[in-house]
């Protein structure tokens, strides 16, 4: 693959940078990739950025501008001259723009505000006040547009003059005189036609879209199951806003699988890099659920106390506790990680919930006997334990087992049902769920057994 | 937003098939995106599905078909004329085509590998050959090649002429004689270009490209990185062979997610859709690592039994048996999966460690004190447990939660030292682990403190 090292690329221009080799660097820089460098600049200190920064064209500089990280950015606009800097905003892509203003102080975006067009004043203003993770928030106003009664031709010669502008000039979007949505033609299809078709006969009327308001991760599952390379957003008039991009979306998909994980873990979501977040926030994302499944944790415990007598009798038991409630959990948590995947990927519907008890029964049927199997075994000729340990025991083990894959994997169909998150639904929770059910049949069953006998 | 929705579809197209309005439903498929269409297979019996396809005009049919899940492309295939799969099989992109053709039965492999050309022959062995999950099992021939020494003008002819063949035409490859790459060149550049211009002026030379051996997973890094819409594929003496395009990594992205899910539930990791997957595959994936961890619990349970004979002075002592295990589980599963995210995004590194070390550290700290002075307060007021428990239970309480975020942090480092999947280092690993430690410490402490006392 012939992918930059950034990591080794840093270290030479740092090098670089000591031994003050600044003519040297200006030509290095120019045969970098703008994403490679941006990439640079997170492993160098801000100092040395900016001076690196310094060393590039400006049009280059624009670019790096736009990958850089939004410490770096902020690093970068308290150190370069103001007329660089206005250059670089008016070159950034508009989705680009209104990140990097969600990431500076209110003066600094009042100031760019107060020097922008008035029509950009009023875009500015109506973009930051998207809400975050909706698909106005992932949008961009750089597209071309074209009316029903251009010629092939006339198109091609309008995409020439604009489309260096554009963000994408490969869906070009037909609208009418009120800006209402038409039609799209690819430029595939238009570099493909002959100049005197007219757009109206070759473009497709029919055109999936998505509005403002819309939540991103549906915007990404319309991606995903047509395989778009753009999508256009319409306002609720259904006039054409702009459009989102397959790059931005691949962010998006990443960002909602990031989501899934934290929230399956047990921490509360969000899309900061571990590196650059401080412990206390860390620790306030981790605390609500730690405390609550204690909480649960406690209750368990309570109904062992219950049980202090017979325990009392026959501690032997007590060491059999982390078998069953490992087990449990662990069974339970592989059938709520398939499950809420599964809804995630919108391979199951709440419908499928028989079929999946059933498949799910047979399974813990299948695991339960062959794990019994192996701890009888073991018990038998390691321990050498009396019958009635192995049968409560193991016993215990199988019955656990298959109310675990139940509960695993009805309650994430249950958190759908009540329109929660699915992946609230994961191994913490589920674990905590079984750990109950576990001892109580334990204790059940060693009552009934083993006093009797 | 105007997505279909595919389960009212189906409905009433079952309906009409039922009422056998043929005519209708012949209208109404035409109106019909083929992606939907095969959504729509999925909800119905497969003899619906066969009935519906014949009434598909030919090329539509052959669209249809390259969306269809494999189980209805075979369903398909042993019902329809054999000019007609002929047909649609060549109208498929190759990469679909490959994708058919693995799963088929070999047979009927061997029969299309005798009726194509000898070139394409030749190619089919080959791809079939590649392994699952590299960059070559990705790709597809279909992409438009150019010369250096060709004008825009040339150029866009040439794109005019073989163009609706190709799966994208907004990338063109640059190759010299022996087909190795010399650069790319957008359509967006040859559309803004003027007619006489040469490629060799307007092609970017330095072209990151990946070879045939290439992971899926390092793959879909570089478009993440660099926000390509296609990526050349070359063999070891850099001819090029073919392209990745970005819908392919987009599911790329997402069954990388799926198996990172399931490897940190202990479960064997497949792409197979839970509900075509049977009992017996599901109960063979789970089996191991339930078995590997029921084990690794049993030498849990003997640290208790270690100490049995201070439990059976002391048996209030197992009622919190529960909240310590499950604390110390959560809090290093939520440690462990923010790790392993973290690398799977490429946002930490190893040299990282040393600052996540001292970031847990103080989060546990933090997450301690607070979980503790809850405990505490509970024990006093609820339960008015001995003194000596309360410390022996929170003290454990605290250090397990310190040892727990250590691990739970510095094993997915660990094993991608090893070259080892970090995934592997997740919930139900890190939860036998600090299980283990947890009762090693609260039993030791308990020795100490309480029989002291």
């Amino acid at each position: 693959m012939d992918e930059v090292n950034v990591l080794e690329l840093a270290e030479s221009i740092g090098q670089q940078l000591k031994d003050k080799k600044f003519r040297d660097l200006r030509t290095l820089l120019e045969e970098i990739n703008p994403i490679d460098i941006a990439e640079v600049f997170d492993e160098l200190e801000a100092e040395e950025c900016v001076i690196l920064f310094r060393l590039l064209k400006k049009d280059k500089a624009a670019e790096v501008f736009s990958y850089a990280s939004s410490a770096r950015q902020k690093d970068i606009v308290g150190a370069i001259h103001e007329s660089l800097l206005n250059y670089i905003i008016d070159e950034l892509y508009f989705d680009d723009k209104i990140d990097f203003l969600e990431e500076m102080p209110a003066n600094f975006v009042k100031q760019v505000i107060a020097a922008a067009s008035q029509e950009e004043r009023g875009l500015i203003n109506q973009f930051l006040n998207f809400k975050e993770n909706s698909a106005g928030s992932l949008m961009t106003i750089e597209y071309v547009h074209l009316g029903r009664e251009m010629t092939v031709r006339e198109a091609l010669d309008k995409i020439k003059s604009v489309g260096m502008e554009k963000e994408t000039v490969y869906t070009c979007y037909v609208l009418d005189r009120a800006r209402r949505l038409e039609g799209i033609v690819s430029l595939r299809k238009l570099v493909l036609s002959e100049d005197d078709v007219m757009i109206a006969d070759i473009m497709t009327e029919s055109v999936v879209h998505c509005e403002t308001g819309d939540d991103q991760e549906d915007v990404a599952d319309l991606f995903k199951k047509y395989g778009f390379m753009a999508l256009p957003v319409v306002d609720a008039e259904n006039r054409m806003i702009g459009i989102i991009t397959i790059d931005d979306i691949v962010d998006v998909i990443e960002q909602e699988n990031t989501e899934d994980f934290q929230k399956m873990a047990a921490i509360a979501p969000s899309d900061d890099e571990y590196m650059d977040t401080g412990a206390v926030t860390l620790a306030r994302r981790r605390m609500p659920w730690l405390m609550i499944l204690m909480i649960s944790a406690i209750f368990t415990g309570s109904i062992i106390s219950h049980y202090e007598e017979l325990l009392g009798t026959m501690v032997t038991l007590a060491a059999f506790i982390p078998l069953l409630m490992d087990t449990g959990g662990n069974a339970g948590s592989q059938s709520s990680t398939l499950i809420i995947r599964g809804i995630a990927l919108g391979e199951i519907e709440r419908r499928d919930w028989p079929r999946i008890l059933w498949k799910e029964f047979r399974v813990s049927l299948l695991c339960g006997a062959a794990l019994a199997g192996v701890n009888i075994l073991r018990m038998i000729v390691v321990t050498g334990a009396p019958l009635g340990v192995i049968i409560t025991v193991n016993a215990t083990l199988i019955i656990t087992l298959i109310i675990a894959k139940m509960v695993g994997s009805m309650l994430p169909l249950v958190a759908k049902l009540c329109r929660l998150d699915p992946a609230i639904m994961a191994a913490p929770l589920i674990t905590t769920i079984v750990d109950a059910l576990a001892l109580f049949i334990y204790f059940g069953i060693a009552s009934v057994l083993l006093f009797n006998m």
